[in-house]
């Protein structure tokens, strides 16, 4: 069966190429996918696969049915773009100005849709179901991924897998984590209300630079303290703003920061430690504040039994020369809403281009997927959907 | 003699008001007076008193010489106005769209221009010489009084008073004070470079708002246990500059500051150990800096013996109903510059104008003074003038 | 085998008490366990087994060679005391004041020596070697460990194995952990010197406590900036003293704490960390320093093989009902010296003493175990030592 | 009249030496100053002028009354010693060991007994009366002062007068000044209750070290940004201890120290500020705290009329060549409780020894003074007395 899958997959590995491209020149910005999903569900209803459009939105999801009852299992492609001018030098360079696909979701579109469409010529030889989730709006907060989840998409879906091309590792490269593997990635702002006054006379005022330079401080030490030490977390001030004159005393200041966590508890703590600490340095102060905590996604939490078995899968896929743990990214992804719902695993694809020897990181304008990346990512993920069916 | 300069100055009180009214219309910003300093100019002309132009600039210096010889004793008004606009409801508003005299300076050259006119009348009973700088841009660093100096305005030059309408303060008050009177205002600028990243991963960078934020309360520290307690010094950051996304690492951090004191070597003692902080805390950082430290005014720092004899001559003034002492100010003037050349003293003659309980302060949209006090300002001034020369 | 092994050892099984006991009563304090290390000697000696006294200091180790040739495997058990009060009240009480086995190696002690008897009884069946490690000042740095390896008790052996009886966990429980179990734990010394003086006059001082204020703070910017968060890391300044009257200035304030991390080279990064923090924060100040950082016990990595191999062994063992995977610990252990050298795992046996819902901690003058706990890690590491032949 | 009283005390300036040389060989602490208040009260009753003793614990107060009626005009001079070993190496050094008149109270005692003697033997030419105020307890809160007005000593005094010797400035110098010339001692104690653990895990923890060393730095802020820049502020922290072993988290921190200022507003202002600033700490850390503000004694305020009488009558002591304003001193003095409740003023009398460059600070082990500095604070003092019945 495998070796059945593998090779319709090499001999349709220009198609891949050629999916990925198109999509690479023609990239559309997250929530504003229209095109996008059209081509999609145009691709299966080609093949006469079940598809339905606009699920949660801009989702799309196809399904097929193989011979033998059996678990349904959901693989996931996310297929928006980022606001990047595209920069490299290449014949399949983006044509929209400012946006671009510097994530590598063309090639996750492109690697779900040739991987539907070998499945489904197999589908008299395959045991249970096989659903295809076609995510929109990835790079954005809320995402996509729990629109469509709301709109039903995994009802009855056993098992998720999902993938991300990763251009920092070597193509050959399958990289797997159980637990955490992405963190969860949340946004705050607070606003300090000082009064301002004359910069020779502090006495007649309540300094709000002196109070937010504090807290930048202050709120440090939640990290080295207050976090057990065995688990991770960031708390991040990345903008600070109080411009006035140079002889004037601020009146406001704003800081604008991210935390990073692995644990659901954690994002808890410090939003509670945080909003303690800020009373405190504002009370020094006599100054008032204001204190937005937003939740992005949460952390991407791997199955443990799904992991292994990806792990054994990886190993069937002749393309593969690595198979590696990886320590969890700070990073965040709203895979981590379904793998709430169905157990599952995340996996990073090798990807890097070939003849550099450090890759332009994601979302760089220069960035850029050895496309070979794709075919692998294919083939695991075709596997981990035939094999779970064998491994119970 | 001091009855005949009263009483003529009296006399031309209606004059006084209606040339600092003209000039409350026709307000001109710093190094930009060019029409003022030829009203002044030609005033000094129609009244065959010899006067010079564009004295280190826009400046006019007239002089009258008195029958019997004596020292030379100068006079100052500056005459240069705001960049702010004029929001008073009265017949004499600005004119001029966002510029006003919103610091009492057309107040100073209307004393000035009738004080002069009534002591030329009185010439034949005088000792001495009585010089009149009418001086331009002292709102704006590096200011005139420098550049009138270099030109030569001093030379010859014995003695010299100033006063400052002051709309705080009720009409009728004369505030002298021996030593600093107000405070040397100096200027820094602090440009933090770290190295930025992403927001997740801070052991990559140099987190360049936790050093500006640690500087912010380090400097602190300069004042609170390196300067002499008894001694008075302030630094602040006034403007604190470092604006990214919320998922990022500040490469760079912007601090624009000012620091005041009243003593020479605590400018040099202050600049060094700000110097000394910065290091040491980007050290830590292992980040680099740039820093500014530009020198504005020094401080005004009066004579003891004309600010006594300042203070007896207050008391020979009929209008005048308190003289007090009063507590240096952190604000600056450069009338310091002429304080370190010659002796002499600068004093503050109340004029809050009529029925208010709070004067609209100094620099703001609604400033306006009791114009009785110009005529305190000139009988004062006047006093100190003719009385020097018996002092001795 | 292993059948035999667990009847013979559950026959023994109040033999193992009543030596625990007896040690419980006659504890001995790190590097001074004379008597412990001749009890334990006599042990072997009594029962024929080659034995060698003396090793690297109060060190001893016991071997058994089996019929046929295969790995040399070791097991330890540490025996050393601490300087704490028994409080407990039972007949096997401390007799020795101000000492007790708070920590479990009286436990230790009686599970390696029981289990040694056993082996040899069945050494006719056995492959391979069987070492037995009974090692002093386990509680106490520089520790036993790294003396004994220098004597050369490692010499041959191919993998070791070691328990930790550890009262927080049911009984019935083993935890293991591949990679770091428990930290390496580092002390430092800062002493800062400033200038001392009259309370009233800072500016003719340098403040110490501002200074080693500042760094106890700037300290923890290097677990929360610069140490990469999915690492573990904690700076902790326990003591701060720098006592004088009231109204003087400090001149010299001390810090001493610790540092724990599981990686090595971390170690090394974080001393840089702080001596660059030290030298940024004394030269603000004007002052000097002395820093020195000891370095503890490294990190106990667990090796991957035989981590899994223990977990494996462990479900064999009929009285083990939870095996799992535990978090790393902050804590210190010399374990780590033999796992730098030799494959091997160090495991928790679970010994919660029975009735109690928690229970006394390590180190605590209530300390105690359930004895059953013994049976069980004889069983594990039995099985392990038996099994490592066949695993190949 | 002032020249019969420097004749008479010219004459009597060995037997003021050997007083005063007596009284160094024989020091007593404050409030155990039995002995030396003894003498001073025989020495009145042997000259027949009226004395009390144990005024408000050890303090003598001797009155004269001159002939004419007139102000009644109060001298003070305080007599006790210091916990000090005397170092010098000279006839009359401290016979005591460890207490020693190591801040001019010896000298200041016989300055006052003599110019006594002078003024009772010219009081048939006197006016008004002179009491003579010999203080206890000046060195050690509560002090003597407060106890002496309570028993009455101020009933019916019209002015006082005191002086210090003081041993930075040369002999010939009479320092005054209006207005604050030593700021009010307060003082301060802060206790900080954390939570303790282990030094490995300090999320289970409140560390008192690292709340303290926050509340040591955010004190700064309220004189560096809180405190009018042009009054006079200092908290020192000169104690911090919270001693520990290196691997523990401190459960709690002390603080003690002292404030200094010369308004006593500030001091109600400070005491309020630093409690918001210990609440705002300890609320980030969830931890509580214990603030005890003790009030030292307050400024030494002078009154203008006395301190401008007191400079002319310093004009007329032939030996005094400099009279200066001195700045104000950050140290405390209990003669701030005449002063609120009678006019006068207190002034430094130049006694640097002989030959030294710089001479030994008080409170020193080596502190002497030069004795003919006595003669020159009699004759101000008596001059003082004198002429204020006639500067009316």
């Amino acid at each position: 069966m495998l070796n059945k899958l593998f090779t319709k997959l090499d001999g349709y590995y220009e198609e891949m190429v050629s999916i990925r491209r198109y999509l690479h020149q023609h990239p559309e910005l997250s929530f504003k996918e229209y095109q996008t999903a059209k081509l999609i569900q145009s691709f299966y209803e080609e093949l006469n696969i079940e598809v339905k459009g606009n699920v949660g939105g801009n989702g799309v999801v196809a399904k097929i049915y193989g011979k033998k009852p059996g678990k349904t299992v959901a693989l996931r492609a996310d297929f928006d773009a980022l606001p990047i001018q595209d920069e490299k030098e290449v014949p399949y360079k983006s044509l929209v100005p400012g946006v671009m696909h510097a994530c590598g979701h063309d090639g996750h579109t492109a690697t779900l849709l040739i991987l539907a469409k070998a499945l489904n010529e197999l589908k008299e030889d395959l045991e249970g179901n096989y659903v295809f989730f076609h995510q929109h709006a990835e790079e954005y907060a809320p995402g996509g991924a729990l629109s469509m989840i709301e709109d039903g998409c995994l009802d009855g879906v056993d098992v998720i897998f999902g993938t991300h091309l990763w251009a920092s590792e070597p193509t050959g490269t399958i990289q797997y984590r159980t637990g955490p593997i992405m963190a969860a990635a949340d946004r705050f702002e607070i606003e300090i209300q000082g009064q301002g006054g004359h910069g020779a006379q502090p006495h007649k005022t309540k300094d709000a630079i002196i109070t937010a330079s504090q807290l930048v401080l202050n709120l440090q030490q939640i990290v080295s303290r207050k976090v057990n030490p065995v688990d991770s977390a960031v708390v991040t001030v990345g903008s600070f703003t109080a411009q006035n004159a140079f002889n004037v005393i601020a009146d406001k200041a704003k800081l604008v920061g991210t935390v990073r966590t692995f644990k659901e508890d954690l994002r808890d703590f410090i939003e509670e430690e945080m909003e303690r600490v800020i009373q405190g340095t504002c009370h020094m102060a006599s100054s008032s504040y204001e204190f937005n905590f937003v939740r992005g996604y949460p952390a991407v939490v791997n199955h443990e039994t799904e992991t292994e078995f990806l792990k054994l899968c990886a190993e069937s896929v002749p393309e593969v020369q690595y198979i590696e743990e990886t320590e969890p990214q700070m990073g965040g992804e709203d895979f981590a809403y379904y793998l709430q719902k169905v157990p599952g695993t995340f996996f990073y694809t090798g990807a890097k281009p070939l003849g550099v020897d450090t890759a332009a990181p994601h979302h760089h304008p220069k960035f850029d997927i050895n496309e070979k990346a794709m075919l692998i990512a294919a083939k695991t993920l075709g596997t981990a959907a035939i094999q779970i069916h064998i491994s119970e």
